[in-house]
């Protein structure tokens, strides 16, 4: 019998054990075994909000230690990386204490709930970059292979001049007007709501597909149902509240249209109220010399339009984004045997220990974060205003 | 043997030989073939510029007499119908000079090149309907029944409340660059482009499904390509042009964003500039209890969402719309034998003379026409104002 | 005013009021509207069983003449053409006496009800060919556009050395058990069910687009529901049938596997007993260099893979096949907009007329629908032999 | 802090460091972080045949020990599980030696590569359930959420009387005629070829989802490239070879049609020949009531027709098998958010130790593996037979 041998260790600290404290345990555990990586990370400790949940979630996911203090992960000298999964009012402080502290950072998106802490925070990792800290920003729909292979088509030349961005983000949880009033429909923690939650994933898939940014838009948001049953178990809150509803503080949809700074035409939508439309994730893209169409629903495929094939030979062609030649699909199974909604975030954490061993800033940053912020800022401003044109602010720190 | 027994007839005079003349010939042709209707409808004289070019079209689709001087057929008394197949600059004259010379008028879309002109259209049809003299506005697709069981499950309450329309009409003609500069391209002919050609369509269609209309909308419209060569043929043209080239005085592409009567929130989107897409007439509507999606390019699919359906059990299903208890189709082939384009126009020449037949007014009316004049009129004044937000003006005579 | 010229015509007298009746004589109409054609076809004459239903058919259908005995339209020295749009049964005796009378013959398929009608009548269309009379069998679906085109890739080279063959056509129309006992369901009639019916269509397709013929098959075929309903209208037969049930004397399914005379593997699947199958005519052909498929369900793509496309590209393209460049649609409408059932049968007829007025035998003749009975007689002597292998007859007149 | 508390474990000893080996490792460390499991599974030893390559598997996939020898593992104490990953040919020895060791075992299917060898491995089975020993076949299509919730509806009764199975398993990667003579393509070590690989998939599937065994088959068979290229590594067996190529001495691809004990009509193809078909393992059952539809290359949809809605209303509907009410996918992540290849290998773990927590025989049993081998047989003998039918041997253990 042989012993395993150890590789250089990552030690991760891992902050959140809702939904993405979940998938992210589970890509730090796959991570390098999928990919070669110079660094092996193993999550060593995780913090959460109640000690009994914590402490389970960690004997679940095989992590040595629980807390319910995220800083006490900060003052951990073998914990080398701060994930940040916790809701976005807690993204700017856990992840600037983290970066003066000399940890590398993964935050979830968005990056923060107002442009003034994602500019904070931009700021922050500036400073900690020049330290040798990197940091990074969790959109993980640019480790879908097929949105990885869309980015790569369009790099090669082969839309040509980009003339349409079509983004859609659709799902259905909250149509029913029982639904109750979970934090995600509170401005105070969330933010917003189908806008951050889900409208600034298309925002960067369509930046980082096309590499066009937004150069201002034009917007109309809505609540269709503007109050909700408190949650069954916040009796105290239910109590206050008297009714047991409550007000919802964010959008339930959000429609915007805009110009791009390769003068394109982009028109965005986001909502959790197209019944039927489960994570309807889609991107289409439409060039001079070819189109690429991508729908989160049927992950694995890319279809693909070259406008330079004779007419009569000519369509969309299914692309089964499953091949060796295909971003990140070579680490997995053979052609054919598609991956899930997970695995696109193994690529994200192999991609960020990649940087960290090689010493470079990783994609994408928190710079990207902030542009991401800067259009979500201008969406709500524009809505404000009655849907008026809204210049997406072009300083880029 | 039998000889055949005559019906009565109803005498159409059909002006315009081109795409939509020769459309419109056929389906004159057949629907008294497939629909049981009161009076047969022949169409009896066509009227287009070129003599030549006329009289073959008349000989091809057995008409009897052909004409270059459309007023020809207003002054024939065995001519009912006046059905106007001409490019919109025409469309005004031609309709009220026929209604005023009491003939019954389907009239292409959109209904004309300007707000003013379809005003003065509709006070001209309402004083003919005062005459018994009807009028249409030739909306083709609210005639595929794909679309009209679309309108049906919604008239039914099967989607409730309505909270999302979502159009696209996508095509991809003059994605070259090289394309010729076409009468659709110059907007003293086609008053718009792709605005008024297929944007004028989803307009429609959206009022149709949902019975709601737009309160106001928000707009961008883009011309991706500024010169075009002349046509090949305008020799003329090309020699005072000198360099053989013209201006694009249409929009290539309209993107807009609305609010319904309803509540809704709508998207919109019309473009010729999305390589690989021919003719992806789109219309989903997200309800509260359910949701429709369609695509012309699949054009005998409705896919419906029940929302009431358990969820284990729920997803969107694939109506084939050509069962005999779907509309209008029950007039052609068992279920499963799909229709084409075509036949929607065999549905709406069927509808036109059942109205006329039953002295009512038929759908869509010109006062349906004005809506979507209005929308297109809000469309391009937002679109001027940098995209401000633009009411619909609600004035319907 | 011009009047309206006329050209060559060429009679034609049609045999048959139903469902295939009608789609014939809109063919006949349409045919020379959409191809330039040398002969203007016209039907001039329709044959019937019922008088009255005749009358009205011809009434309906702007036919001048109708008559309960076919052979009376073999006397009409006008009529040039006879088209039998009967049941199986009648057709060897109609083709073959109009083929002696000196008309031309298009016979609906299957061309007989049994292998030696089906050799007597290529005898007879040999004959006649002789003397300058022409001869054709209705497989439609060979003018499907989308099908024509797999020929024309397959004949291109396209897909290199042909693998397999996997065709299915798939109904449901008698999925119900108290579905009533039509014509269709008697042996008498029909010749065989599913088999003949729908199954000889895509034995036919299979070689039309490869080129290659069964050597040999195992079949099975089976009756799910032995006794049905007799039709409401048949109070006679009800009554002497006492029970007021008869015996289905067809298969209701039929499936077999072969080899071609290229080494292709091939399976076919015929029903009407596919639950939510309408009409779902389908054909995969797989080789060395590519595949395409197709689903008459959606008549107007025909999907193609390209193997010699590198793979990180390569997929399933949806050609939407309604471009001015592929088989029959260039006579028809702009790319994107599709074609029904009954556009076929217009192809059908214009190839028919093209192949009179040139003097030449059309495709596909009676020799090609004698191979479909020779595999269907192979079929079912296989199934009766409880699926031994049965070469298919290689003797061809 | 709190540190991990560690629950009851079961060891699991890995055999084979393939393909199959890496897919069971990560399944195995998935499970008990997915489900609720009352023992936490845990790799602690693989063995594999190169002691380079097995130590570096062991070292990426945290498993501590290696080695190259598989005996060892039974003698280990701590190994209460061997799952065996390798080639079919020690399928039986591992797996009869194991059992007799007392370790419960999972075998990859086939579950042999003859029927002989099947046979004495249901009675080795048989023999160590009697003492507490569980065993399981890795039919893993069984785990994928689509088709477990297929067999959830019909045995429902949503499908009524099931009418036909169509099951297709096409993939394309050795359509290149140069591609390598790997193991696969030797009949000593696989078995069979597609036959046996993919083809053994869909008979588990078909058997799975209905609940019908076949009671017959006529079955054709084919190997298309007859000599391949030996694999460049095998140096040695290059030479001996002589000229670099070798015999394909299994089959390509396996087509064939049968009887079911419930009266369906069953088409069965299996091919490694279908260019552009990368994993298409497609399942369709129709019965009087319904049908479902499945293809794994979209394998988070479920296609569901449910026959006893209004004609007007039905259609296929596309079920995202992601709802917390569906098998299995409550375990993962909301609704909407697929799953990939790898984790129906979590399921399958998860059943299998839930069983041996529970005490009881987990599905599919080693006499469900026997079935298939019993039908493969079949296949084989009546391919060999010239498509001559041939009963399913029905002797069930």
């Amino acid at each position: 019998m042989t012993e395993m041998s150890d590789g250089r260790e990552l030690g991760v600290g891992l902050v959140g054990t809702s939904f993405m404290g979940r998938v992210h345990s589970q890509a730090w555990t796959l991570a390098s075994r999928a990919f070669d990586l110079a660094l092996t990370p193993r999550v060593l400790a995780v913090a959460g909000q109640d000690s009994e949940r914590t402490a389970a979630f960690a004997a679940r996911n095989d992590i040595a230690r629980s807390s319910t203090d995220w800083r006490s992960l900060l003052d951990d000298p073998r914990v080398d990386v701060i994930d940040v999964c916790v809701p976005g009012d807690l993204h700017a402080v856990i992840a600037e204490e983290a970066l003066a502290a000399g940890k590398h950072v993964l935050c979830e998106k968005p990056l923060s709930n107002s442009l003034a802490e994602a500019e904070s925070m931009v700021a922050a990792a500036q400073s900690a970059r020049e330290r040798g800290i990197q940091s990074m920003v969790g959109y993980s729909y640019r480790f879908v292979p097929a949105l990885a292979h869309a980015r790569a088509l369009v790099g090669a030349g082969r839309l040509g001049t980009i003339r349409h961005i079509r983004a859609q983000y659709l799902q259905d949880w909250i149509v029913a007007e029982d639904f109750p009033l979970v934090w995600r429909l509170d401005r105070e923690r969330a933010g917003s709501g189908a806008l951050g939650d889900i409208g600034a994933h298309i925002v960067d898939a369509a930046v980082f597909v096309t590499g066009q940014r937004l150069t201002g838009v034009s917007a109309l948001t809505e609540t269709f149902v503007r109050e909700r049953p408190l949650p069954a178990a916040t009796g105290a809150l239910a109590a206050t509240a008297g009714s047991g509803y409550g007000p919802v503080t964010v959008d339930d949809a959000a429609v915007f249209i805009g110009r791009t700074d390769g003068g394109a035409l982009a028109t965005f939508e986001a909502t959790r109220f197209a019944a039927g439309r489960k994570n309807a994730m889609r991107l289409e893209v439409n060039g001079s010399l070819g189109s690429v169409s991508f729908d989160f629903e049927s992950a694995d495929e890319l279809w693909f339009h070259d406008h330079t094939v004779d007419a009569s030979e000519a369509g969309f062609r299914r692309i089964h984004v499953t091949e060796p030649s295909h971003p990140y699909a070579g680490a997995w199974w053979p052609a054919g045997h598609g991956l899930g909604y997970d695995h696109a975030f193994v690529h994200e954490v192999a991609d960020f220990v990649r940087a960290i061993a090689e010493e470079r800033t990783p994609e994408p940053s928190f710079e990207d974060g902030l542009y991401v912020q800067r259009v979500l800022d201008a969406v709500e401003r524009s809505a404000a205003a009655d849907a008026g044109w809204t210049p997406v602010d072009a300083d880029r720190p």
